[in-house]
């Protein structure tokens, strides 16, 4: 499903990034949720001077999101949101649903904190001494959280045993993370999983189009 | 709505914690859902020592959730879950619905990590010299998420102008993290919807169970 200028929904994305955090910024994870879903949409870049954003998105971050009747913020709600138009991403048996929803939180608020953080590290705090300190402990605590994820996930596919949902788009991207301070070298059966998200085809295509928005003559107006 | 042992509904807690632990719990947040929404439940204790209980709950934490229907965990699918069984906690109408979901990611995902790091540094880590030396920088990112939210809130009663939803009581039980560590200092109007979300009947019925589970005579088999 291409970028369309004519889309009724719209995501707004950074027309420019830091090298590093390309392949990384989290309009990627509701481009791919929209490929899943199949689902066209516009994109709306805004600058590194966004004056009046904040209206939108109170963090001053993105990705924003409105389809004419929705306008929210958050990619866990976003990807939620879309999710709930698309049974491929979002099942509607009960059970299931609730626990795709599930993983959506916990990659958020039970994984990606501690491996956020510890790139934070990494990439933005290095030339601390108490960075450099105090990453022995911050790789454990993420490596115990990764190890968790691990546990569960044994050789399955995907987090819940039938298939593909928000929740593994969510953890993957999170693990996409993790994998940049190489913390997933304790736990192979992540890299596989996330492997598997990324060479679905919903995915390869978000990601171009991801890298593609960064380009000079990108699809931004 | 008092704790009752025949409910179908049953919330997983612990059976002891460390004093300054009390009243941040996470089954706070779900016992204050199940009061607002006026749903009774049992209790379920799990000690420190807990063999198998990962197989519930992958991260080893509380609280787990079950009503014969659904089984979960993570305390923001749960009480995103029990808000769709209460429109005065979720709204039905879809912008309004969406928008209280994404406060509830915005807490838990924009806000909690910094704050919840900055608790660490000073309940935890207090006598690490990096713990000392980060604090600065980490009291810097805390306070700009939580200014963040304070001028979004400006001087209206709940983040959503409507009325009290999810998204609040979530976005509550993390300011009373960060009260903890005082890093509502500079926000007053986060004070004053902290107590207003504390003086909820339903808040405080929920944190006297809370407390109450603690006792050594407790509400537990």
């Amino acid at each position: 499903m291409p970028v369309d200028a004519n889309a009724s929904i719209e995501v707004t994305t950074l027309s420019w990034v830091p090298e590093p955090a390309k392949g990384l910024v989290k309009d990627l994870r509701v481009r791919w949720a929209l490929e899943e879903a199949g689902l066209g949409y516009r994109v709306r870049q805004v600058g590194a001077d966004r004056p009046g954003y904040s209206n939108d998105q109170p963090f001053n971050q993105v990705p924003c999101f409105t389809d004419g009747k929705v306008q929210i913020f958050e990619s866990g709600a976003i990807v939620q949101y879309i999710g709930e138009q698309s049974e491929a991403l979002l099942p509607r048996d009960p059970q299931r649903r609730m626990r795709a929803i599930q993983w959506t939180y916990a990659a958020l608020s039970s994984v990606e904190p501690s491996v956020q953080h510890r790139v934070l590290l990494e990439r933005v705090w290095a030339e601390h001494e108490w960075a450099q300190q105090s990453k022995p402990m911050m790789d454990q605590m993420a490596k115990m959280r990764l190890q968790q994820v691990s546990d569960r996930l044994g050789d399955n596919e995907w987090l819940d045993g039938e298939g593909f949902t928000i929740g593994d788009l969510m953890m993957i991207t999170v693990l996409r993370i993790g994998d940049r301070a190489k913390l997933l070298d304790q736990t192979p059966n992540l890299v596989a999983y996330m492997e598997r998200g990324q060479s679905r085809p919903a995915f390869r295509q978000a990601l171009a189009d991801h890298f593609q928005a960064f380009e000079p003559k990108g699809e931004a107006a």
